[in-house]
């Protein structure tokens, strides 16, 4: 673990050289950790050629020295400003150094304070300087994935020990919520999403009081965090004989297979989401997929690669990302069906959980 | 709750019409839930003197147009920015039209290519427009809020059916975040901190396998979300006689007592974080006490108002914070007790939780 940490670094100065940057104000969070193994909502790290200072607030100090790799920790107050302008100063003596910050992160406000507080620098807008180092993950994190996806496996499977098709959407999320966290989970991915009948057909639904015993077609995606990393799943659970459900289930379903029997390194990403999509649209269902076809995952629930008609993403060994074609009937019922891969040299290697439905 | 969201669209105009504002982009989910009752990860309310459009994508559409107020529906691609434009030109004829937008949270690269877009408008950035109408709650709010408050209540309460000062504080964390959901909450606040021993030193610990029968001292901080409120409550627990963090506690108690003493209507909230400040000095803590008082708390876990030493805000009946105090000893042991207050006529209202430790 602690070679990725030293290769992530050497990536990063790589590619800040690549930037033509003389220095680099990162502050997203996930990124934060990823390089520095800082675990804190709020911090700067300024690097230079030379080195990289870590600026972090009184709650964080204690846990930053303690954890932190690649950097040096300065405490400095929440509001970071003046520290930033004297770190700057003495980091780049150069006039015109051009120093990278993270355009979709950093707020209007914030920058437009930075631009005023530090002088005669040239602040320079970037986009996914990290988050493109983030994409394609280490053995090491391919392990700590794999896991995730084993406790929320481990998680599903014992929601079936005991189901009966009954009580609330809310208290089957609770539940499975549970599991989730008593097998091992730091923590779960995101909201629980358990749906049932119309409810289903938002994407984005949340667990509400409807019975699930009204409805035959339930919705459930769900994942897990372990050593940061996280799962992503949806299954959909066909109560009653329904031809129509049925057959829908198995459009996406097939859609699914097509999009992850195109997945190779080389590929386009926007190739694989075109492989679900034209299935489901031959089948006359194109205007009900309204969503790409999947995201990258690993540090954070959705991440690079983007995963969509629009991608221009060329897949390489070690991304990892979501397959989850869906069709959603507005009123009626929603079906989605999500298994994450890994990009491997002979194809990929798919993420299943292991489920008795 | 109908009227609520009419008299909150009305303060909204009004405080445009106060910034001298033609119009506004609003964006932050959290406002837009408050003000157009939207349930949206992403979303764009264009506000000008006749009405409001709101940008939404297909993902939330369906259940946009069935519960949204105060705005009209516009179905937009994820990526808005010539949907903004469009709406724009239509909404704002006037050359040199002044709209107001969200500083603090668009991302600097979101309004550089707002401001390339829209052109032949003023982008005005603004900060706290809504944030400020938020923070005196309807009495609605204020019913909602303490219901937060009676869910984690009873859910704390539950943990001591069998507690045994056994297992780890990932175990308890997920016990009772699982009564906290069983218990009628919609979700946990925020991820729940059990910080046993030295690891409660650090104010925002995560919790780990340490077993809590290691150690002396527990520290909980936890919340529930109800019908969009949050709660949230700090206890330690003490399980031997060790005289110094008795001491440390009622130290911290006492001080949590002068604060919310002083609370009333027409105070500063600076001088409210001084009253439990100068006791924890007083007695020698002072620079083990590194964060600020609290915070406010409603739709949102974190927010105005700010109760800080360095806070502006004068107090006014129906806000809602929490009170906070802490003594923290590096590497040793910290305690902090939380409970949160309503400004009232009459000084304030506690939102103690009724619990047996």
């Amino acid at each position: 673990i602690m070679d990725d940490f030293q290769d992530r670094y050497i990536s990063f100065l790589k590619s800040l050289e690549e930037n033509r940057l003389d220095g680099f104000i990162a502050s997203q969070p996930t990124n934060l950790r990823y390089l520095f193994n800082l675990d804190a909502e709020l911090g700067f790290a300024v690097t230079s050629e030379k080195e990289t200072i870590l600026l972090i607030d009184s709650r964080y100090v204690e846990i930053a020295q303690k954890e932190t790799v690649n950097c040096k920790i300065k405490l400095a107050p929440v509001s970071t400003l003046q520290s930033l302008e004297e770190l700057a100063s003495k980091l780049f003596p150069t006039n015109r150094a051009r120093i990278g910050f993270e355009s979709d992160h950093l707020t209007h406000s914030l920058v437009s304070k930075l631009k005023s507080t530090i002088s005669g620098k040239q602040m320079v807008p970037t986009a996914n300087v990290i988050e493109n180092l983030r994409q394609v993950k280490s053995a090491n994190e391919l392990e700590a994935i794999r896991k995730a996806f084993e406790v929320s496996s481990r998680a599903y499977h014992r929601i079936f020990e005991d189901f009966s098709w009954q009580g609330s959407e809310l208290a089957l999320a609770a539940k499975l919520e549970h599991k989730i966290r008593m097998e091992g989970a730091e923590g779960i991915a995101f909201k629980t999403i358990v749906a049932s009948g119309s409810r289903s057909s938002h994407p984005h639904a949340r667990p509400s009081k409807s019975l699930i015993q009204d409805s035959s077609l339930l919705l459930i995606d769900f994942g897990a965090i372990k050593n940061g990393y996280h799962s992503d799943t949806t299954r959909v659970l066909l109560r009653s004989q329904d031809k129509e459900e049925e057959k829908i289930l198995k459009i996406v379903q097939e859609a699914q297979n097509r999009a992850i029997s195109g997945i190779q390194a080389g590929q386009k990403a926007s190739t694989i989401d075109s492989l679900a999509r034209k299935y489901i649209e031959d089948h006359g269902y194109g205007q009900y997929f309204g969503h790409s076809l999947g995201h990258g995952l690993g540090l954070e629930i959705h991440e690079l690669p983007n995963v969509s008609s629009t991608s221009e993403t060329v897949l390489e060994v070690g991304m990892v990302f979501t397959v989850e074609p869906g069709i959603y009937l507005p009123g009626r019922y929603g079906v989605r069906w999500e298994d994450a891969v890994i990009v491997t040299d002979s194809g990929c290697e798919v993420l299943r959980i292991d489920a008795p439905r």
